[in-house]
């Protein structure tokens, strides 16, 4: 089923010149859906996850289903304050300013296998920062994981330099 | 499974005096994740549903592993300009000021039935604007679905009043 071709690009969003690419077209498709996270469980079935962490807002959406599927424990990544227990966090570095992630202390224990999902992979900028989060909990980043990928915005080159494995189910080249 | 027994009360959270349930120690633990979404599976498998829409953004973790499991579309409902494309929405009243719930316009189409879902039902002040929205789109409720009911703050009754069915997997009394 080609995932990619039910992706809308929404021209100029959220600002001028960006290309935004709208997975709300896949995933409200019974087909769409299935065929998304059946494509991620067939990659990922065998492998050992403890837990897979998922990226607040889009990556709770891809990331619980494949969760579900595969037997394991989800726990969510958010922006600052919205966890309501003890959390660790980390700030990373916007265009304009800088943002911060958390996760509660108690999301992962040290060694547990992880698997880190977004919806989408653009400068790496947040998903580096997850990753940078699990690690300091003592967790083992498995792959970083994503819908789509734009590899000219270089976000998997950052991840890979990192020494971590990067998939994503599809990519948009030129953005 | 009892997963009352799993939801985490944290006290004085976002405020001093609120009792706020958290969802993340149920769904950390694979077994908890896996019993929510089956019990979930168990009522509606035989219901006709054509689309879950989930409410930004802990309705987004209950809502997707629901529609994978049942083979239907997922949609997002979310707050004021977070979406993409083109979008209707719905203002209303908080205790200080108003807020704004938005989905897209090709989200639901006219005749659709649509199962609604959040983590958690307090004021229903959300959740009321949400079907509003959906039948503004021209989708019919089949029921509203919640993790979790605060009976006492009476967003089930503000739902029922409106004839609306509700369902939650437990309650918290005393809230």
């Amino acid at each position: 089923m080609p995932i990619k071709s039910r992706v809308r690009t929404v021209p100029h969003y959220p600002k001028q010149g960006i290309m935004f690419r709208d997975i709300t077209t896949v995933l409200k498709d019974p087909i769409g859906l299935r065929a998304t996270i059946d494509e991620l469980v067939r990659r990922y079935k065998d492998v050992k996850i403890d837990k897979i962490a998922g990226i607040e807002s889009r990556g709770f959406i891809i990331g619980t289903p494949l969760a579900y599927a595969l037997g394991v424990g989800f726990v969510p990544i958010r922006k600052k304050g919205k966890l309501p227990a003890e959390t660790i966090g980390h700030d990373y570095a916007l265009e304009y300013g800088t943002d911060r992630i958390e996760i509660h202390t108690d999301a992962i224990s040290k060694g547990e296998k992880v698997l880190l999902v977004d919806d989408l992979i653009a400068t790496g900028g947040t998903a580096e920062a997850a990753v940078i989060l699990i690690e300091k909990m003592g967790g083992k980043i498995i792959e970083c994981c994503f819908m789509i990928d734009l590899p000219d915005i270089g976000g998997r080159a950052r991840l890979e330099k990192r020494g971590h494995k990067v998939f994503a189910l599809c990519e948009f080249e030129g953005d």
